[in-house]
């Protein structure tokens, strides 16, 4: 069975570092409809790869399917990370196609003109990977303050106060746990917003500042295989 | 005079706590020539603003003039910045058009189709802002072993070892401090490479994820005019 790439062991080394405790979150860039780049903050949940091909990893983030960033990755589907460790000083530069699994009621426009090749995704549609399972799983693991954060309006509409907020949900329980009928509106709700957030990594820039003189190394895959090259910091 | 915009004073507030201490670095997403989005980790270095004009700031980094991102800019001179300062829980997401400093012996190939408005740079400009002594300035402010970075071979070209390194320069002294006939030469190229990045913010989207619920407010600079909207977080 072919390994994991160099850079995915090394970043699960430096994300398991004390100093780097609060540092399981990256920037993700998109394109927006007038072409400009937008980026923004989100939190890292997970890593999977296709039946036997760690050599395929993919990174795993969530998101309300209301976001702008969600049309922006359907109209774009090519993303890049950055993910900066500074306790540890490195940096992680991460690019590749991007997919949102969306619950199965809700549909997006078709206005894609672009399919980006994949190769571990593709993979584990064909390996029948049950992406709504996991979906429900990743829900179902956030915390009932988190699962109320995707049954508030849609997020970036505009608000009379910042107290507007008190009068949404505070929680929302877990799957099958719901008992009051409001619960059980705010959970389908809160359900049909969350959607998961995927990246193929095909090209990864590790720069490591701790190291003197530095170190700058730069992985591209190429069909299965990952091309390892140093390159000027 | 107008005041500076409230993010801009909250942005100084946030950079000022100590929780906040090693938080004064910042991602850049720019657009690549394939129009995908690039996103790197700066160091944010100062702020300016047109005399006079306190609401018009803009955000100040370097870089080597070599790098991709200086040519990504010459093309798209549209970019968003994310801030995360994870100490506070804060994250500004600035966005607007950029310009690239460079020394006056360089000249990048002109292939841009797009002029980015601007306001508060063309105003600097039209007061006689010296942008090439503030870039002798920075310069001269950085670390001896910070200087010598700029007269490596180009950035991102391959290297056969990490410990190529250590046959580049590993200091170059102060503005009129180069005494051998290297630190000069040294000293020469580094200041040719090295270049300011200034940001122009149009648009900060402030996230308060301390505040429970969480605060979330946009900024839009219309004409001189900053509007302030609180939005769903």
């Amino acid at each position: 069975m072919p390994a994991a790439p160099r850079w995915r062991t090394a970043l699960a080394k430096a994300l398991s570092l004390p100093e780097n405790k609060y540092q399981n979150v990256y920037q993700l860039a998109t394109i927006d409809a007038n072409r400009d780049p937008r980026s923004r903050t989100v939190v890292h949940r997970d890593f999977l790869h296709p039946e036997g091909s760690p050599h395929l990893p993919v990174l795993l983030t969530t998101t309300d399917a209301r976001t702008p960033k969600v049309s922006q990755i359907h109209d774009h589907p090519r993303v890049e990370i950055t993910w900066w460790m500074g306790g540890s000083q490195d940096q992680f530069r991460i690019a590749g196609p991007i997919r949102v699994v969306l619950s199965p009621d809700v549909k997006l426009e078709s206005g894609s003109s672009r399919q980006e090749p994949s190769l571990a995704l593709d993979r584990m549609d064909e390996q029948g990977f049950d992406w709504e399972k996991k979906r429900l799983d990743i829900f179902d693991s956030m915390s009932a303050h988190m699962k109320a954060s995707w049954c508030r309006p849609p997020p970036g509409s505009i608000m009379k106060s910042y107290d507007d907020a008190k009068k949404w949900p505070q929680t929302v329980p877990k799957l099958g746990e719901a008992e009051s009928e409001e619960d059980k509106r705010n959970q389908e709700q809160a359900l049909r917003n969350f959607a998961l957030v995927l990246v193929e990594p095909v090209e990864v820039d590790w720069v490591q500042l701790a190291e003197k003189p530095n170190h700058r190394t730069r992985f591209t895959r190429n069909g299965e295989q990952w091309k390892e090259e140093i390159i000027v910091p």
